[in-house]
């Protein structure tokens, strides 16, 4: 067994194609929900999904998230209807007292479906509203996970991070905003003051994901600030992390970044927007893949391959590095 | 003006083609809610909403709800989702505590969005979603109505009976279940002991329905006990129905129903299920218009045409009997 951790894009398409260098049903991969919301009544769990449907095969591997050829007919309709009634797009946050009421699991990221500032896809959002009757059943986030997984066809197991809420708010000069608004609204735009990860205080990792971490682990190529950050703000996850052998996949060529806002989340939390910085933030990480091209030199035993991502001979070539680095650092991979 | 109550088919029909009689910005309808549910988190109106998609020109006349040629991507996939998870289609009430929770005007009707046992489809989606976007921010479910109207380019004023929760229970031989559990779910096959306005005795007309009701005042040819109930469950309402002049349209050519369950919910409910039932069960009705063919002998003034409804020609017809019926009655229609 290999645990993978994903948030974003970086690790599904390390995954993709690399299913014969690490077999999906004993490779699971934990999962960020720091950047999950609630929208209109439906939780989105974007990193999550990226996976569920990556795996699956639905993906659109153009933009790697939502579903390949879905419609937007609901999508559509609802902007429409807000832009006829002269109701104003953008992000529509919820009041202050609705963002803790009802379901626990939404708190701090609950926004009205009202111009829908997300895109979602009508077969998409039909995977939203099956995680939330099962949420609202009573099952856990990754109870719900799993039954999605089993409708989909997904051999891998899917775990959440975290049963409980963790909120990635981004404090920006234009003042917090939902990492989503940052993101998805906003492009990244505003001046970031800091990162806030809500609710990780009090946030456990689930029992499944500590199972997982008792194993040799793989951080993909992605946003040590954002992706990574929810999870390690969480002390036992931290913790579980220290115990084991961990690898890393740097998802910059020294300073630059493949995709994303690493680079200025990183830089805007004080650490250096390099491969540098990505060792510095993963104290835990006992070896690194890095591309061919990237001559910074680590603390810690490095593999090199090329590292761009995106096909599934890409997968499959830094999978195979990735082993590599597993085997250098010590630990035994089946 | 004209105020007309509607609940299902039958006052949207009798409005079909009625313009010329009756003109959409001075005639209001006020609208059955007791039919509506949560469902996946989102507030779903049925009533309401066939008049609104009546009124905008993009009703299903096939089925007479729902949007003509609306895709079903997302329901389609939901079911889909359930059936490969082995999760069990038909109603899936929300636990107990979960039916008090949150959104108070979704109390005793929450329906878990899995498996989705009432077809959705995705445009008409769109519309529960700014919905429930607009009451989630804080709108009342009138100001919300008011809002769609505006967004769809309805002229006519929409407005439920009430922003107050009431649930159309009904009490069968297999027990209680929603009115929508009896009728999209179990086709009315359940034998009904009694029917149940959950929440009646607390709520409260609205005050833009009981300023409509201050006008004459139409009863299209609805089902008295499910459509008509809920209204009149609620004091004021029933109250200001006496005090005005209505006209009542019969769902019954004789004992004879044009469509729907009114025949075994009013057989059901003590009334005879026929004209002579619905005089019975409408005291404050001072007119009534039926069909050329319905004998029935009443206490009250009685205008007959053929009330089959379906066209536009139909409904200029019946709406044109109407107009004599509130005349007779003693109304001054301008």
């Amino acid at each position: 067994m290999v645990t993978f951790l994903a948030g974003g894009t970086g690790t599904p398409k390390l995954l993709y194609g690399g299913n014969s260098v690490f077999e999906p049903s004993s490779s699971p991969v934990v999962c960020n929900t720091g950047d999950d919301v609630e929208m209109g009544g439906l939780i989105v769990c974007p990193d999550v999904d990226t996976v569920l449907f990556s795996e699956a095969g639905l993906l659109d591997r153009e933009r790697w998230w939502g579903i390949a050829d879905d419609t937007t007919e609901t999508h559509g309709t609802v902007r429409t209807l807000a832009d006829e009634a002269g109701l104003e797009a953008g992000p529509r946050y919820l009041p202050e007292d609705a963002q803790t009421s009802g379901r626990e699991i939404a708190r701090w990221r609950r926004f009205s479906g009202v111009a829908e500032f997300m895109q979602l896809g009508d077969r998409d959002r039909a995977v939203h509203v099956t995680r939330t009757g099962l949420l609202d059943e009573g099952r856990t986030l990754t109870e719900a996970v799993d039954v999605l997984a089993e409708g989909l066809g997904v051999d891998r197991p899917v775990l959440p991070m975290s049963d409980d809420p963790v909120a990635t708010i981004v404090h920006t000069d234009e003042g917090p905003m939902h990492f989503q608004e940052f993101w998805v609204h906003r492009r990244a735009e505003p001046a970031v003051d800091s990162v806030e990860f809500r609710g990780a205080a009090a946030a456990e990792p689930t029992d499944a994901a500590l199972t997982a971490l008792e194993e040799p682990v793989v951080v993909g190529p992605s946003n040590p600030v954002t992706s990574l950050g929810p999870m390690l703000a969480m002390d036992r996850f931290r913790e579980a992390l220290e115990a084991t052998t961990v690898v890393a996949v740097s998802p910059f060529v020294e300073d630059r970044v493949f995709s994303g806002p690493a680079g200025e989340l990183m830089a805007a939390t004080g650490r250096e927007p390099s491969t540098a910085g990505v060792a510095e933030a993963y104290p835990f990480a006992d070896a690194f893949v890095l591309d061919d091209d990237d001559g910074t030199d680590l603390d810690r035993p490095v593999v090199r391959t090329d590292t761009e991502l995106g096909t599934p001979a890409d997968g499959r070539r830094v999978c195979a590095a990735v082993r590599t680095a597993l085997e250098r650092a010590g630990a035994e991979v089946a």
